[in-house]
């Protein structure tokens, strides 16, 4: 069976790797570019970094991203000089930003340079970013529009999002690898991601919304929230600020005209017949991957539903 | 006494670090750009940074360039993924590339960058670039044009070189520092640099002659040739394909136009009388900065003249 996934964000790396162990062969993620930034002349994709790392078993175990005992040589250099320290970029780290740097001065693709770096991890899957040009996500605080890693990283995530725009997504198109791995896919899973800074990027390409349609597989989403909680990063935050409820039914509102299935945690069942009023089927489990074997659990239920 | 002294290379900055031991006020230093290019996305000035590192006591000892006690873990990995590694990044030297960078992106000059970096060096002479756009040296091999760190880095300058072109110098005026650095010079000298690929990239520029000229003021350099050798580096091979004698007399052949005395090893005092028929007063003295004391008197003679 072809598997595609749709990916972004600590969550969706690690549920991602659970499918990955289980489906190596015929599997497809697509992952989100909107957080990718410039920044000392390097091209960074933290959410393809994270998926790549993480599916290669060289994450941090500990953060979830960036590379298990990096080093900070340069960046601690870099303080002293009076650079720019803000986003942390590990001794290790730095090879993947080089690397891609240099391809795409080149002239290759981010899809090829991806292809690339996936490669040399030893990955047999398709590591897809989402397209080749950049799509930055903007987003609109009370202080007015900053670029994501301003509000991700920069400013901690502590503001309150009013709104999110996709920059130049109506005008980009899926990447070709994208567009050949819908088609062909007989099944599609969304990750536990962040629907406004993961998935919503994706949805925005250039014709992604018919493309979708005619994909007549079964879709399935896995709701990052357990209770009013993420596991990770400012999703609550970003669903209250948004106006929609702190739950997976605030999911589900996102995500209802994309799948026809959500799976939410155990613990929430009771949002179940909520949920299903919006014409999602639902099926409840413990979404919780607190390890390698959780991440497989999740995603062997994914491909059993 | 304002000085102001033309370098490149680990000879260029060695001499100048004696200079700024003896004369750590009104020194400014001139520094070749020619050799400056992009790798991976960064802005790398391989002779500023040997100055730079050399002046503030952080150049590593044995090779002259690069810093002590820097550790390669990115362009370990870097190699890992499949990289270009031909030429060396240090994890401590990257920072320098990422800060140069980053500046630059934000519209700062080169000059400006420079400076910054001089400063959290805490050194405080002006240590200038050349000039604020690239002017690349280009080398003409038997197999045809390269870059000059494809020849000297990459192919280890083991090519004879059979022309030199400084690519766009006789459009690129000198950065505004320079110029106010060669105006108030009270004396002027040139390291014991190569000629053609450390000296000849300034004169070059546009309107470096007739500036040069208006500045009425003791010029002397110091020859990097010690018998038929060079120190360090491809100068012997260069004097040679290019049709000089490979000695001090090589030398003067190249700043015969340029300055009124030239040091040359005690050594190679058989040439004096040849050097002096080409119009330049010859000072003999050992010119091979073995310590940090060897730099200091050879600065301390160049001051004394």
């Amino acid at each position: 069976m072809k598997l595609t996934v749709l990916a972004g964000g600590v969550g969706g790396a690690r549920f991602t790797h659970g499918l990955y162990r289980l489906w190596p062969q015929d599997l497809s993620v697509v992952v989100n570019t909107g957080d990718d930034f410039q920044l000392h002349g390097l091209s960074i994709c933290p959410d393809l970094d994270t998926v790549l790392y993480t599916l290669a078993d060289w994450a941090d175990p500990v953060q979830g991203w960036g590379l298990r005992g990096d080093t900070s040589v340069c960046s601690t250099q870099l303080a002293r000089l009076g650079g720019e320290t803000w986003f942390r970029l590990g001794d290790l780290d730095l090879a993947t930003h080089l690397f891609r740097t240099q391809r795409l001065s080149q002239g290759a693709s981010l899809t090829q340079v991806t292809a690339e770096l996936a490669q040399s991890a030893g990955l047999s899957l398709a590591l897809l970013p989402m397209c080749d040009s950049p799509v930055p996500t903007k987003l609109r605080l009370a202080s007015g529009w900053v670029d994501f890693q301003d509000y991700f990283v920069r400013r901690q995530h502590a503001d309150a999002v009013l709104e999110c725009r996709y920059q130049g997504a109506a005008q980009t198109p899926p990447a070709a690898g994208v567009v050949q791995a819908l088609r062909q896919a007989e099944r599609i899973l969304l990750a536990p991601s962040n629907p406004f800074l993961s998935l919503q990027p994706i949805f925005s390409l250039q014709g992604f919304a018919q493309l979708w349609q005619e994909c007549r597989v079964r879709k399935l989403a896995i709701s990052p929230m357990i209770g009013e909680a993420a596991v990770k990063g400012p999703l609550a935050s970003l669903l209250a600020s948004l106006g929609h409820p702190v739950n997976s039914l605030g999911i589900a509102h996102c995500l209802r005209d994309w799948v026809d299935t959500l799976v939410i945690d155990e613990g929430d069942r009771a949002l179940q017949p909520a949920i299903e009023a919006l014409g999602l089927k639902v099926v409840c489990t413990p979404t919780l991957m607190q390890d390698v074997a959780g991440r497989e659990r999740l995603a062997r239920l994914a491909l059993d539903v």
